[in-house]
């Protein structure tokens, strides 16, 4: 089985993406999209982020086999409850967010049921809206699928193809691992961004002029991932709790250490941590989940 | 005045690319090089990272009109103290160190009487040693030159201009100011993100493998940062000690009220903490201290 009929219900960055994938290497898919913002649907409209842009979540699902929802993990089961009874039999629900617990929970509550099988790409940009979403997004990056007990071995892998035909490479896992995996790989790293950009932006004596001139020492490649969407963030924290607050508290005692390590002065243990650090860089460059090229291959290395 | 001789004395990424940068926009200048290691200097020949590659630190000072140190911070003491009586009357001597009252301490020990005149150019990668510098690092960067009080005015602009002919901005200020200042953008965000990857790599319920493969969700940007020198950053921390425990602790304190807001369920904290850290973001993008395409211009945009 494959889909031939995918709906999209919302269309910021990820769901743009899906739809321009969905057309640059799928070209044999029919999309349909719909977002609760009508400036996003004119947008998306004027860009051509779906084939048709409906007026309702409903309308947008009728007929689909597939439908995936790209919108804040809060939002899921309100988003899903819109169109709870136009689902054709058959279809697969399935969705973007970075917490898969809460949403399959909530999926499944709204949709009493259907067949929900949750996924998430682990791509993304500090941009977000119907401008930000481009079709090579999903590329050599990986999407996770997280089947629930006893789903339909055929619509799996049918899920994962889709993913795979939009350039990303799959793996399936369940739900409470993923979400402990991105809790250390994405949730945490973006909370302690958001802090010290918030940090560094309080200080009664050092200005926030200086923050910004003599952040090429470090500080600018935080304020990128504190770019990132105040809404989607705050959903993934109040839906990964568990996860978050279990990592941060790791991250917290590692920190205590190196501190404690600064104030007594002891080198070694500080030198023997940083030179440890260095493989992983190494190792994420090698499975083509980085640039290679210093600072990212940022453009002023050109200038 | 202006210097006609610039003796470089440490020849990884720094001094490797003020050499280099020397010969592009100062060609009236001559330069001779030094560094501790032969194989350093061997591959400094072969790449002409200075006109002259010496065999001794008194050797390459000699004549020099302005000797810059580019060694780790703990090292400037043992590196001056080597070339202490070969300095010709008159000549300026400088560094490039990311801690200013440390190494001026340190200097004005090992160089009795000599002019010591520190200096901080807030530019670099991930890469370190001979093989890492390019002339253009200090393009758009800025400098930072710490006067000590009683500094000959006429010296302090000389090096300001000196590095203005590198391609950087440059701004003056008290040594001590400067440590707290990069305390916050450069020191504090390089610990975190040690401390976050070492974490990661320890974790006994989530693979390394994992940690790698889903890296793009936001923890690739962090082994960037861990992946730099790790000799220089433990001379960092040891040398900045004061400065970086005061930004630590204000960092923890601000966690840790993230921390409760999620523990509370609380999302309008969240959000508003979210909102706010996206406007540092434009104005380091306004004011050119980095690149405004999604991802830094990562080259998986254009695959």
């Amino acid at each position: 089985m494959s889909f031939q009929r995918v709906a999209i219900v919302g269309l910021g960055l990820i769901g743009g993406s899906i739809g321009l994938a969905v057309a640059e290497y799928l070209p044999g898919a029919v999309t349909t999209g719909y977002d609760a913002d009508p400036a996003v649907r004119k947008r998306a409209a004027e860009r051509g982020l779906a084939n048709t842009i409906c007026d309702s979540a409903a309308e947008a699902v009728t007929g689909a086999d597939l439908v995936i929802l790209c919108v804040p993990v809060g939002m899921m089961g309100a988003a899903a409850a819109e169109f709870a009874g136009a689902l054709k039999p058959g279809c697969v629900v399935s969705d973007v967010g970075s917490s898969k617990q809460s949403v399959f929970a909530a999926l499944t509550k709204a949709l009493p049921g259907a067949t929900v099988i949750p996924a998430h790409p682990v791509a993304g940009t500090e941009h977000s809206g119907p401008d930000a979403g481009f079709a090579s997004l999903f590329h050599h990056r990986w999407c996770i699928v997280t089947p629930p007990e006893g789903a339909d071995p055929a619509q799996v892998d049918a899920l994962c193809a889709f993913w795979a035909a939009l350039g990303a490479r799959v793996d399936t896992m369940s739900a409470k691992h993923h979400d402990l995996v991105l809790a250390v790989t994405s949730h945490v790293p973006h909370l302690i961004a958001y802090t010290i950009v918030g940090t560094a932006s309080d200080l009664e004596d050092v200005t926030r002029s200086e923050v910004i001139k003599y952040s090429a020492g470090g500080f600018r490649d935080f304020t990128r991932i504190a770019a990132s969407d105040p809404t989607m963030w705050r959903d993934v924290f109040l839906n990964n709790k568990e996860a978050v607050l279990t990592m941060l508290q790791r991250f917290t005692e590692d920190l205590t250490a190196l501190q404690r390590a600064i104030r007594v002065g002891d080198g070694d243990a500080l030198f023997d941590h940083f030179a440890r650090t260095r493989a992983i860089r190494r190792s994420i460059i090698e499975e083509g989940q980085d640039d290679a090229r210093p600072d990212f291959g940022r453009s002023d290395h050109e200038s």
